[in-house]
């Protein structure tokens, strides 16, 4: 019988879910919201249904090998509890536990830019890179490096939150409690409060509208997203100098909507400011995995597991 | 025969070397000056001699299973090129390659900054920890990041740039050519910058006479001395955040030398400002192995080697 993975991908506004191939091809994906003000418990319930029906519909004719969910961190390892999510207005929440005592199955939760940049190591342009950093710029900034080949996680899981590295201390208060964080100069939600005076307010639109504004010539349009950018290279350029990756790869809502403006941009930047040795055979570049990254990423995590067999 | 290994420590202002046995016991060490201005080939022939007297005086006895030399970076991988040392004033200089060529032997040639990682990793305080970053502050600031215990040096050999890491944008120029290098806030270098109008003229007594001001409660140098700290645990922080190591260590004369002030000071910010989980079991400290740590890594090296068999 084929071999199939279930995904689930949950965000803060929207959970993206599926099934697909040990292979990589997805078969069936649907998203639906969040409706994050109903709870932590409404959530676990849901996804436990989506998750269900999936089961129902596929088991009969598949093997299903894994039920994977991509989930925002801080997320404790191994236990995998979501400590804290701002966006999600999540404390301590199980999300593991809670989920297998609903299925009475086994399911494995792993951050979402974990699982992000599984997906892209395994099933996007990058195959080839044994040191890659993936970086997600979206509603926040996060990240994961993959070393040797590997998901690294750090001795308790939390390795890659750059998007709380600071790159200009006292600018700009972050949602963490800092000030100067990538996250608090360049994410959706920075563009977004910059751009409040522009007269955008949904915040969902916000990159379409302003990346249109600069795209028609409005200055203040340009220099704002042009200031982000910048510290998107910086923040780059210090993950280069540090970690001396093979590829930088980009995804997320906020980057892909921008990648006409900034990818460039942030290129040239970075190739030009980190040392030389470390940019020598640097690939700069934008996931071709789209807003499906977490779903591939689900299936890649199994194939990282086979591989480690 | 017992198994010993010769090391040398190439520093900018100082040559350490010597010999020990592959368990991390120091036989023999010795300083003289580099003597920068004579130009590579008198370094290297000097280098050549210092060993040719170790073989000479221990071979007959012993064997000598490694000669290993600690180098400043940036260091080519594998070739081990010494591609610009601002301060030894090297361009591309094939130290591997002409150490070889005069001694007829094998040599093994590592950037400094790794050497001292592992020589903290194998005989520091901290043998128990899988994943390590090792800082040393000292007329520049360097570092190495020990991940699954081994060394990791990225995919060009360029991994541990931390002095280069961004952290206050647009303030204080760096030799590197850019604003805001953790080097230019915090290192030797940098102080010595700063403490210029305090009279101190002699880069060497630097640390020693401005800690003693701090220590006697003169204002300018606690200010000064305490907004370095505030750097180095900014830089810190975000290393923290992103690599979620095991244990921090720190060396390097400057580190050393205002242990007593910096210490605390820059744990204590690091603890209350990193991300929770980054910090669960975190330790931060400063190297038992004082300015042997280079000697003690050379030998480490091989441990390393053998371990890998």
């Amino acid at each position: 019988m084929p071999k199939l993975v279930i995904g689930v991908d949950l965000g803060a506004t929207k959970i993206l879910y599926g099934i697909g191939n040990v292979a990589g091809e997805l078969i069936y994906k649907n998203t639906i919201s969040t409706q994050t003000e109903m709870g932590s418990t409404h959530i676990i319930n849901t996804i436990a249904e989506l998750i269900n029906s999936l089961i129902e519909k596929y088991e009969t004719d598949n093997e299903i090998v894994a039920i994977v969910i991509a989930s925002p961190g801080p997320l404790s390892y191994p236990d995998k509890v979501v400590l804290n999510s701002p966006n999600l207005k999540w404390e301590n929440v199980a999300l593991k536990a809670e989920i297998e005592a609903r299925l009475s199955r086994k399911v494995m939760v792993e951050k979402d830019t974990n699982i992000a940049a599984l997906g892209e190591y395994y099933f996007g342009q990058n195959k080839k890179y044994q040191n890659l950093i993936y970086i997600t710029v979206s509603t926040g900034i996060g990240g994961c490096i993959i070393i040797n080949e590997e998901l690294y996680r750090g001795s308790r899981g939390g390795a890659g939150e750059i998007g709380h590295m600071v790159v200009a201390r006292g600018e700009s208060k972050c949602a963490c409690g800092q000030t100067g964080c990538l996250e608090a100069l360049a994410s959706g939600t920075a563009i977004a409060n910059k751009a409040r005076s522009l007269g955008i307010i949904d915040y969902n639109e916000i990159v379409k509208e302003i990346g249109d504004k600069a795209r028609d010539g409005d200055e203040f349009a340009i220099k704002l997203l042009n200031d982000a950018a910048d510290y998107l290279a910086l923040g780059i350029r210090n993950l280069v100098n540090i970690i001396n990756p093979q590829a930088v790869v980009l995804g997320g809502g906020v980057m892909q909507g921008l990648q006409d403006l900034w990818l460039d941009r942030i290129s040239q930047q970075v190739l030009s400011a980190a040392f030389p040795l470390n940019v020598a055979d640097l690939s700069i570049q934008v996931t071709s995995l789209g807003g499906d990254i977490g779903l591939y990423g689900c299936i890649a995590l199994i194939n990282n597991m086979e591989m480690k067999k």
